[in-house]
């Protein structure tokens, strides 16, 4: 059995983690970490584990967690792995990261948009950014992985076959994205108390969000050449779930049709698990994926406008965090990759 | 490997229990039924499905399931069962009625209440009430189950121990019932309809919900005198749970202790997997349920009126409806009870 | 026109009196008061006063108010006004208190339920319980008016007529209520975040639910005996509205019919412009009065468990707390009653 | 009193009407149709109108109601009132048309998007679009006015001044839509249940819905070019509001800052009552506008990107139907533009 610590398993990542892995066939959570519920039963906080789980939390004590544990998860703010890691602690336990601290490769671009002193910037050419279905052998190998944002694994996803095959103009690319409210996070905050969010739908750190570099910075290695685009995040009265709605125009002489563009997705995504290309026309739902480790994609060729809108759905705590962390903890130590993953989705 | 079919699979019931038997080690859906889509895709239907079910729904045939079948679960409105059953399908397969058909011992009650001519009396005596864990023994050994009804399920277990030991007053008994709307199925009917549902909630079906017979009749056997009873139901806005408040004075000379009536619950239900009893004045809430076959217990003894509240959560669809076949399923094929059905609820 | 002050302007309640007052008339809004967001202007924090209202929020100083105001609303915590206001305050000008201050007759009930020491008592008997329907005469001569909690609107109102006509046994009464979640104020708690509160259903306060009292002291007057009762509030997923389902048996040698029940509110509540009495069989709900000041009534006769079931339904910020209070102040200044609060409900 | 008939009182649209105009000052209500529930009472099927409105509906007889009313609203599907109207009928009443039947001013494009034959072509011309901040002197005098759509309104509204003033690349604009279910309809569909919508987000109608002409050709008229755009509409679990976030980039050399951009929407919005244009930064939210006819817009000009969001948001019942039709009744008949229409938006 694989020992496993979560450093921040109150949040709602952290708990979403916490629930797969004790599924898990493989995984034993030996130390489950709490830094404002240490000394508390997890199961008082989250009474779904009631019965299921009788430990207490532990302090978030990265050292100790790297020498009783095989793996640590760390479900926490930006900053904190990279403050707290050491050499030591890796040789001793793999790491795989729930927050941004690994995912950029230049430094200069995590700083600025984060607004942080990155602690270990040596470590950021080691880290494997953890996408699966894109970085599957580098992620086999790793010890240090980067679990990418819940935007960014929806929006990467959709869009990169047609980045990679050089359809899409990398000048002209819109994301639109719509998530549930578990992607705000535990905290207690006005604007993301009930009666705030229901009823409602806004837009919010227009221009600004922190997963934009992230998409450029996976996107311009698809497009082979640098690129900026939108990303437009809305808030959505629901759970769980993330949809993309994302529009481009096209390099090609030719506008392509639905066919080419069918094809291309699957010559990408035909064997993987997890990422379910629809019949052309069907568009992608929240509900189709909700409590699964599924992206499902979709698009439309509008011949009209010359432009494609591509479509993806994920669940926000699994795919877009907890799951695809699961999947990456399997590559890394040679599992099957889709062990403790493969419930249908729930609906209603 | 048992060969399962479902009458009704594309309701939200018996989709649901194909989710369940989807996952399930022991068990393979060689028959998914259904009078409306018959011929189509199911995953077409149940867009969660896809990828994982590749089968086209067949006829709701229930001759040719019970040659084809181990197990039929019938997931129908009321009446069907009852009407379309024949000794020869007994012989060949078990029967597993997600419907009223069988659940009420006196002909004349059923139909009263559901206003239906019973269509095979005969079998009544033979059929066995599904509780698990009231009759657990009975389950193992029948061949036609009737699975109990949602509400039902959720105030019978609430309500059992107490009544069993003596301590509740029969005729003091009053349930106040709160549902999500998957409890009234996908029937496209102008009530259910979102905009209807949401920001509302009301009670129907006062005095006349037919879950009530049902109710009284177990609770009678119980407390071992013949009872009324106050049903309640309310619709809530949100998919999945139910949630009941039961309210009761006692027969005891002295009003019983918070630490009396703890300890009768752990008596009957202290070996329950999937009942689990709250610490002393944590109440219930269905999201600790969502998704699982639990049914999460509290009570508050309340000195100043002397009497007791008790308050019980379940998921409709699961503990309520599918999961708890599954569970009669697994004692009648001679599995683990439990099989299939140890998910950590989803949350949030 | 009345020069009114409102202390606590942008909790929900606050702001809905606020919405009403400057839609109403015969008042001007001349202090919007605010601890939390002194300076601020009150359309940055509540957008939908955009352009409508562009006031600075001032300090809640209530001495000032007094000298400023004909009127001042304090929709404060427990506590705050009983410990500050004066007899010259009292004098300078009238005052509506949304808190539960001065609507326990008993003080040691109030500072018992409470937990707090009551900071005037020698002002309780001069203070008016402000439920309209039931006190309206003296409502018109105070300077001091308590206005009522919104369970306890709702289950006075649905309870009195039965109980002031001797229909119902007090010893019975039994109170299962449901409240949208403005209810739990804007306070940034975890428990009243989107993801907590949406997709579930609880109980809460079971026993101890500090609306008791209340709901007790008026309808053992109308009993005209002691009474204890049970009160149980659950949370649902929805801004606003609060339904009371209410049980009792009763006093009467022949279980009463339906007509003889309709009869009895029809002669307390047929001439009230806000009470609506619906026909026999109709439940009320909440939607149905969502944003007015109306309460809807209705109830069913279970002659089988010679129990009534009396419902009724409004809507917690407006009947329930500042549409009341609005009322209120109609009659105080001699104004129409229903003056600035007979729009109708907004559905959906 | 202006005589008002309603065609289709039953469906949000004409539910919302019939509560808008009970609570003008100027209008009675005379004919209240419908030829679902013709001889019913209304407030039987809306019941927040009960106690407000005894009147039993009436059919849908479109020349009696030319007869006794000055002016018919039609709540209708599309080609009703193409189909149903006469020279006669508009020479004894106006004709508020809340359908796209005299929307389209190119027969061919109606016909193309509605796959509908046009009743009376010859009325198109006569027609008057009624967007009123753009067409109010047009509206003032026509006896046949088109209502403008929910998402058109919106659409419009948000992006005509940048157009107008071409600012905007006619080539470059994208609309991406998100609106709560009541747009949806009242009608008993499956996809519209509330289990199918809540907790779901999906695009649908992509690259084929029928606002799209309606917006190109307001869009085309003011930047003075024929043109083309993505329109894309999500559903929202919701009930009321419409968020439009528009993506578009510049014909201007330098990229225009935002005080430029804030500057011209000042120009052409800052003397309408019901258009409020945002501080710079700040983001329109449908909760801001629910139940009310205000119509919020904001703006990110992303000199990353060099493209310009425009954001807008409004009542899709209100401005994008009921209100907007109560506000060109208005005009239409020489009244106070704003009449009946000031309360402040219903927030929580």
């Amino acid at each position: 059995m694989i020992k496993a610590g979560i450093v921040g398993t109150t949040g709602y990542a952290g708990a979403e983690l916490f629930r797969l892995l004790l599924s898990h066939p493989e995984v034993e959570v030996v130390w489950a970490g709490s830094k404002s519920y240490e000394g508390q039963k997890f199961s008082d906080i989250y009474r779904n584990f009631y019965a299921l789980s009788e430990e207490n939390l532990k302090a978030d004590d990265l050292g100790e967690m790297a020498k009783k544990c095989d793996v640590v998860f760390t479900a926490t703010p930006q900053g904190y792995l990279s403050k707290n890691i050491s050499g030591d602690m890796l040789k001793a336990a793999k790491f795989i990261d729930l927050s941004a601290d690994f995912r950029i490769r230049d430094l200069e671009v995590y700083e600025n948009w984060y607004q942080l002193t990155h602690g270990a910037p040596e470590l950021i050419e080691e880290a494997v950014y953890g996408l699966t279905e894109l970085y599957r052998e580098e992620i086999r190998g790793t010890r240090l992985l980067a679990n990418p944002g819940c935007y960014t694994t929806c929006s990467i996803l959709t869009l990169y076959p047609l980045c990679k095959e050089g359809i899409l103009d990398p000048k002209t690319i819109i994301i639109d994205a719509k998530s549930g409210t578990s992607g705000a996070g535990r905290g207690a905050k006005t604007p993301n108390l009930y009666c705030e969010v229901n009823e409602n739908v806004k837009a919010y750190g227009v221009g600004t969000h922190r997963h934009t570099p992230e998409i450029e910075q996976e996107l311009s290695i698809a497009c082979d050449e640098p690129l900026v685009l939108n990303f437009t995040p809305h808030l959505i009265p629901m759970n769980r779930g993330i949809l993309v709605t994302a529009y481009a125009g096209t390099k090609t002489e030719i506008f392509p049709s639905p066919e080419e563009i069918k094809s291309i997705y699957d010559k990408y995504y035909g064997e993987e698990y997890f990422i379910r290309v629809l019949p052309y026309g069907v568009c992608p739902e929240t509900r189709w994926v909700e409590g699964s480790n599924f992206v499902d994609i979709g698009f439309v060729a509008d011949e009209r406008t010359e432009r494609l809108i591509l479509m993806g759905a994920l669940d926000n705590l699994v795919k877009g965090a907890a799951g695809q962390a699961v999947q990456n903890m399997n590559l890394m130590f040679g599992l099957e990759e889709t062990m403790g993953l493969t419930g249908v989705p729930l609906f209603p």
